[in-house]
C-alpha cells in the first residue's frame, strides 16, 4: 500500500513537472522572435522643422537599408557578429553619418575613427581608437575581439594590427567629405574655438555615432559602436564609442547595448554596462533599465544622448532624451525605422 | 483639552525625533573614520620564496611612504583627490613600481603610460592613454579631470594637454631603468615573442599597475590608477588603467575603486564599475561585492588581478585573486601593509 501511495506521488510529481517545463516553453516560444536587430544613426537635436523632405528620406532609407543587410543575415541562421558588422559596414560607407565615409574633421583637418565591438555568448571584446587608414573601423574591433588576446589598441598601432588582419586599407582622404569639412571651417572660422560636441549641421545638429545589436537564432547577442568622433575635437580625445561598458556591451545573460551622445557623460556612468546591470542586479526589465538610466539618471547628471539595446527574448529598447534619435529596429515579420520623439 | 494632547503628541513625536536622529550621528561616529586611504602596487604571482629580503623590504617601506604621504593630506583635512595624486606621484617617482619611473617597455623599447582619475563627488573622470613624456601620469589624468570638458585624450594629444597646463615635461629617456629594459631584452632574445602579460622579472611576476582610493574628512572619495602598461606590448594597446569603470571608478553614494591585474578582463567585465554597481543595485556591502566579482566572478571568467576599495563609510576592501597584491591602507591611528595573500 505504501508503494502504490509512493508510486502515486512521484507520478502527480512528475507530471506537474512536465506541466510546468512545456508551458514555460510554450511561453518562451510566443514571446521570443527567431531573432531581432536594432540600429541607431545618432541622436541630438534632429527636429523635423530644420530637416529637407529628401535628407529625412535618405536617412530613412539608408536605415532601411542597414537592417535589410543585417536581418538577411540573421533570417539565414548566421551570427550576430556578421548582423552587427555588415549593418554598420552599410552606414560607415554612407556619408549620412559620423562614422567611417563622412566621419566629422578634428581640428588639425583628419579624421580620427573609434569603434567597438562585444559578443554576449563569451563577453569577449574588441575596440579601436583614433584611427585613420582603415575604411571600416568596425571590422577592425571585430578583428581585435576575434584576433587578438587584447580589448583595445590606439592610433598607428591599431591600423598596423587591422592591416595584418588584411583589412581594407585606404588613404585618409578617402574619409573627406564636402559637408564635414564645411562643418569644421564653419567652426573654425568663428569667434569661438570651442569643440563641438555634436556635429554642427545647421539642419541636423545631432550626436554622430552609428550602432547596432542584434540576436541570432542561436541565442547570442552582439553589439557594436562606430563613429567619426566630434567636429573640430582635439588634444585626440577618445569618447564613449571605444569604451566598453560605456559605447558599446554585450552579455547573453541580459542585453546587449550601443550607445550614442555626449560620450563624457556616457563614459563617466558606464552608460552600457549600468543598463545591463540593473537588469543583472536590480531585476529590471530592458525597458525600465533604459528608462531610469537615458531618462533619468543621464538628464539628472546633465547627460544627453541615447541608446538602442536589446534583450535575450529579443525586447527592443530605443530610449533617447535628446529632441530625435535615427533608430530602426527589424523582427520576423515586423518593421520600425523612426527619426524624431514623435515619429 | 485637545489642544493639549495635540500638543503632548507633537512633544513626544519631536523627542523621539530628536533621539532617533542623535544616536544616528553617534552610531556613525563610532562606524566612519575620518578619513580613509588605500593603495596598491600591483598583483600577480608575488611569493615570499622568489622575493629577497631586501626587495621585500623596499615594498613594504615605499608603501608605508605612499601612505604616509597621502595621509597627512587627509590628516590637515586636505582633499581626496590631493592625497591620491600625491600618494601616486611617490610610487610613480619609484623604480619600484611598474607606473611613471619603472614603467615597463613596449615591443618597441619604447615607455608608454596610462593613467585614470575620478571624483567620487561629481563623477567627473579624466584618463590619459599612451602617454611618453609626462613625468607624472597621474597629474595629467588629474588635468583632464579638472581642466577639460573631455575625459579621456591619447597619445601626442594628451601630452599636447598636459604641457598646456604646466605639468612637468620630461625627456622619454627619463622612465628608463637597466631592471625594465632588461626584461624586454629576455623576451625578445627568447624563441617566443608573445607579449608578456604581466612583468617578466623573475623574483615578482605580477600585474604591474599602481593605484589609490581616498575618502577625505569632507565625504569625498577620489580613486587613481597608473601603469606603464605590460612588457612587450604591440600596437598601441590599451589596458584598463585608463578605462573608467574598468581601472578606476569612485561615486559617493558607493564606493571608489583602483583595479590591478590582467586589463582585458577588467574591461570586459567593467570591473570597478561592477563592484559599485552591485552595492548599488544589489544591496550588497562592499566587501561582499568586492568577494563576488574579484573572487568568484573573475576567478570562473579566467581574469587574474584585484582591487583596493573603500566606501563612504570608510570601509577598506582589497580583494585578489593572485598569490599576492602589494596593498596598504591607513586610517586613524590604523596601519596596514601586505604582500602575500598569508602576510
Amino acid at each position: 500500500m505504501a508503494r502504490v501511495i509512493l508510486f502515486l506521488f512521484f507520478g502527480i510529481l512528475l507530471f506537474s513537472c512536465s506541466e510546468k517545463s512545456s508551458s514555460t516553453v510554450k511561453t518562451m516560444e510566443v514571446e521570443k522572435p527567431e531573432y531581432a536587430i536594432v540600429i541607431h544613426g545618432g541622436a541630438g537635436t534632429i527636429l523635423k522643422k530644420n530637416m529637407t523632405q529628401e535628407n529625412e528620406k535618405a536617412h530613412r532609407e539608408a536605415m532601411h537599408t542597414a537592417l535589410d543587410i543585417g536581418e538577411a543575415v540573421l533570417k539565414e541562421g548566421g551570427s550576430s557578429l556578421d548582423a552587427v558588422e555588415q549593418s554598420i559596414k552599410f552606414m560607415e560607407d554612407s556619408p549620412l553619418f559620423n562614422a567611417g565615409k563622412g566621419a566629422v574633421f578634428t581640428h588639425a583637418g583628419t579624421n580620427e575613427m573609434d569603434a567597438s565591438f562585444m559578443y554576449g555568448k563569451d563577453q569577449n571584446a574588441g575596440a579601436v581608437g583614433g584611427i585613420s587608414t582603415i575604411r571600416h573601423p568596425i571590422s577592425a574591433a571585430r578583428a581585435v575581439l576575434e584576433k587578438s588576446e587584447h580589448v583595445m589598441m590606439a592610433g598607428k598601432g591599431a591600423e598596423d594590427f587591422a592591416k595584418s588582419q588584411g583589412l581594407e586599407v585606404v588613404d585618409p582622404s578617402y574619409f573627406y567629405t564636402e559637408r564635414r569639412w564645411k562643418s569644421l571651417q564653419r567652426i573654425l572660422n568663428s569667434e569661438s574655438d570651442k569643440t563641438e560636441l555634436s556635429e554642427s549641421d545647421d539642419v541636423d545638429k545631432k550626436h554622430g555615432t552609428v550602432g547596432c545589436v542584434a540576436l541570432d537564432k542561436d541565442g547570442n547577442i552582439a553589439a557594436g559602436t562606430s563613429t567619426g568622433g566630434m567636429t573640430n575635437k582635439k588634444f585626440n580625445r577618445i569618447g564613449d564609442s571605444p569604451i566598453i561598458g560605456a559605447g558599446t556591451f554585450a552579455d547573453n545573460a541580459t542585453c546587449g547595448v550601443s550607445s550614442t551622445g555626449h560620450g563624457e557623460y556616457f563614459i563617466r556612468y558606464t552608460v552600457a554596462r549600468d543598463i545591463a546591470a540593473l537588469m543583472e542586479y536590480g531585476g529590471k526589465s530592458l525597458k525600465e533599465a533604459g528608462e531610469i538610466i537615458i531618462n533619468k539618471k543621464l538628464v539628472e547628471k546633465g547627460g544627453t544622448g541615447g541608446v538602442v539595446a536589446l534583450d535575450r527574448n529579443g525586447n527592443i529598447a530605443m530610449p533617447f532624451n535628446t529632441p530625435g534619435m535615427y533608430r530602426g529596429y527589424a523582427k520576423p515579420g515586423e518593421r520600425v525605422v523612426k527619426i524624431y520623439k514623435e515619429d
